[in-house]
């Protein structure tokens, strides 16, 4: 658990850390947030974390909290005074406090939530351990490429895979084609050996480590397709997983019940996740940039 | 704006009023709410709305926070210790505090937020003024049935009407059926008299007011079918209004610019105004019922 959090301009016990009661998140789930990888005292793929959150908030016309630049400072104030090595660092801005009413306020104060906690250091050895996944009909709203807090349904799908046993639930659309995870990408192998996911458009979030594996596969001459496939499509597929921020790359080996793959990881899951491994040991050291 | 506000057994002073930055609420709207009107001191439809407040929790499995007698003390509480005569109070339930993580925590506490405002007291005379509404594409959820604080995209809508100098917004469905508005029941009166709003299913809420509307005309002897509708058959209709708790009845004259029963406020939207006057007024005096 975070033990400092960042609440509007002050690091706080974060036991102690609260937000008004009339927030537009609490009341209207009116505000975007990130979720951040730390590896090595590092923050994993900044830039496409504040490009993706830059989309977020001008879609929904939300001012920034701070300048960008004082965001990355926060962020690392945070990793840093709760100590993290590897982790993630979360981040939430609303519309800020204003007396309930629908529409936006005239004007407003965004609010900025930052904590960070620690996690299991990637472990490359999750390559052969395969996880279940089960689905259920879309619900969303018709926005999902933007990350906002609005996330009641994705709450909803994880306690039905919690329940069934599973690791993540995909969401399918009324055309029985996966969307995405609950906190995840969905990514199949084709039969004829063809990595695939589905195209980026308002129906899902355009994952940053999604972004970061088709970087990797095309960098290192894998076929790659973005499009839509069925669940059928993706039980009959030779490997199945998903991607995310916090789980990399996870081979799936059941679907509802049902073998992927023979029921085993599958061994384009485990080049992407070593090419991850190289990508996430990339990134710049934090030195240069942890505020201290 | 509430002076004092409950939340979580206290009563404190609104300024002060604030909830843990890990509460659900907040982080995955993880919550559900409801307004109350306040009538000369009065809870109107109480009941009522304590039924919906049950099922949403139970669809969530959200644990109610106190028992439901409790809430009604609580309530008054607020109400009492804010002096309202004619408003609001307003409450919303949350799966509460825990750390970051979409599938339901094992054990919850509920958190509970309470507060009320007064309003302009309910005024005959706004049957004889017409609204304007503007419609957009439906984007919510699926299971609009639950009255859950998931509404970034009701303060989407709202907001389209505001900047369109509209009081309201249409959700319009795939099939060009109108669902309801951002925090209100669509109706209509059909080119034959007849009265017209959609029926509940997952799609909309059942209002409250609509509840009592539809009792209303049943016990009125005025016709009416619970079917879609479509814009363009809300257009040409002899009338249109909306219900909700703090609207009451409003005339709709105007639907995305086009004028409805020649730009004037109806008949029969006056008559259920009407009736709906003396609904408020045959409810159970405060005296027995105000905690003190």
């Amino acid at each position: 658990m975070s033990r400092i959090a960042y609440v509007n301009g002050r690091y706080i016990p974060h036991r102690q850390a609260a937000v008004h009661i009339e927030d537009r998140g609490y009341q209207f789930s009116d505000g975007v947030y990130e979720v951040i990888a730390i590896h090595k005292g590092t923050l994993v793929d900044e830039e496409g974390h504040m490009v993706r959150l830059d989309r977020s908030l001008n879609e929904l016309e939300i001012a920034w909290p701070v300048a960008p630049q004082a965001l990355g400072v926060i962020l690392r104030q945070v990793v840093h005074r709760n100590r993290i090595l590897n982790g993630i660092v979360y981040l939430q801005i609303t519309r800020g406090v204003a007396p309930r009413n629908h529409a936006f306020p005239d004007h407003h104060d965004s609010a900025l939530v930052v904590t960070a906690r620690h996690m299991p250091s990637f472990d490359p050895g999750q390559a052969k351990r395969g996880v279940d996944v089960v689905t259920t009909p879309e619900i969303r709203w018709k926005r999902r490429d933007i990350k906002s807090v609005s996330l009641l349904p994705n709450c909803l799908g994880k306690e039905k895979a919690v329940r069934a046993g599973a690791y993540e639930t995909w969401f399918v659309d009324d055309e029985g084609m996966v969307t995405e995870g609950t906190s995840s990408n969905a990514w199949i192998v084709t039969t004829d050996g063809k990595l695939k996911t589905r195209h980026t458009d308002n129906d899902i979030l355009n994952g940053i480590t999604r972004i970061a594996i088709l970087k990797l596969a095309s960098e290192n001459g894998i076929d790659f397709v973005e499009q839509p496939f069925s669940v059928e499509e993706a039980k009959k597929a030779k490997e199945a997983f998903i991607t995310s921020t916090t789980s990399f790359v996870k081979p799936v080996t059941r679907i509802d019940g049902d073998k992927v793959g023979g029921g085993k990881p599958g061994q384009l899951a485990a080049k992407l996740l070593d090419y991850y491994a190289g990508h996430l040991d990339s990134m710049p050291s934090p030195s240069g940039k942890m505020v201290r």
